[in-house]
């Protein structure tokens, strides 16, 4: 068991750039790494294969993968309904809540992550939430966070029992080229990292996600490791 | 579709006393009933044909099955772990947390749901948490509920758009003899219901569940149609 502390952190890791720096972020600060990633129907299963590259990079103890049928509660573009559209204009991207909004996703995300947390006696659950690019996501923000962690310490066994539970968003309110930025200053090979909403062996460089990236690399002055199409 | 309203209620139902008679007050308070399930590696099996018994006969548009592998990340008596015992005294049902206490299951279970909801567009979740007979549970408790709902309208879409999610716990303030008489007079069939923490054909009359269970029947003068090993 690789960089096993006492310090236990959960870190849930989609395989994406926000939450693999965010994995960096918590081994950087000398957490033994949890990682919890939700296989919840999502269109794009090479970040699956991601966060397990980038659990494994980073030493983490333990990575599990849980599965969760979204799909059959869930509309939303990220789980395979073709009737909603994948790309906007950038207009739309700032504008609204956007269709590749999952509901309820970071709720039931940090939901588990807190039953795993409780489960290995962590207190300290790491999500790559920002609310500087993902401005229309309601469960991105600040206040939501809050309202989770208040929550979470008033539902559960050792949030009552006295050991609090803390969610920490520490790339909260960094923009998409800050994330970037601080995660290769920590190491991260962003080369394992996975962003584009498609599945292809290459990123489209097309959607929402990989413009983002893209962009952030651009800003960040920096070179994103991965080939596009 | 049976019972079709606009009035559409998601209710959590686990195939229990508590939901089930929850599910007959959402459906004689003119709800429509969109069941949720959660199959989360529970001990009894029976639960979930109990629950699918229920909703049929409730007349529900949908029942959903859902699984979650909670075993993978958290220890528990419910989740088959045999080295947590089943059996408690009247002491400790009293006194402490017990060990079928499923890690922040309820929390992941009102996430699920609220997904679900902001998917079919119904602003009623139904519970059959109660506060009364299972008061060490942390998320059965009142302040819990509303600690869940108010971080439910500040993180989801529906929530901040302004269509408040409500949790509904119709029999939070009741005892469980109490429950038994709502759902009788409500003519819910009992005898779809399962409460015991085994699997066999019968209910062993002997765990916590069914002690309670028991006792409830009796306190309420009624008798429980399902029969004991």
């Amino acid at each position: 068991m690789e960089n096993a502390t006492d310090k236990k952190a959960v870190v849930l890791l989609s395989g994406g750039v926000d939450s693999s720096t965010v994995a960096a972020i918590a081994k950087s600060e000398g957490y033994s790494l949890y990682c919890l990633t939700l296989d919840y129907g999502q269109r794009s299963r090479r970040e699956l294969e991601s966060a397990a590259a980038v659990a494994q990079s980073l030493g983490a103890v333990e990575h599990v993968v849980l599965e969760l049928d979204l799909a059959r509660i869930a509309r939303s573009a990220l789980t395979g309904y073709s009737d909603v559209p994948l790309d906007r204009t950038d207009e739309e991207m700032h504008s609204q809540i956007p269709s590749t909004y999952v509901p309820a996703r970071n709720i039931i995300f940090l939901a588990i992550g807190l039953a795993y947390a409780e489960s290995i006696g962590a207190r300290d659950i790491f999500i790559g939430v920002s609310q500087v690019d993902y401005s229309g996501y309601p469960d991105c923000r600040t206040e939501f966070i809050e309202a989770f962690e208040r929550m979470a310490n008033i539902g559960t066994k050792a949030g009552v029992e006295g050991g609090s539970f803390r969610i920490r968003t520490p790339v909260i309110s960094l923009s998409k080229a800050e994330i970037v930025a601080r995660g290769t200053q920590l190491g991260l090979d962003f080369g394992l990292t996975w962003s584009c909403y498609t599945d292809d062996t290459k990123p489209c460089g097309r959607c929402d996600s990989c413009k983002l990236r893209l962009a952030a690399f651009a800003r960040a002055g920096l070179r994103d490791p991965l080939v596009y199409e």
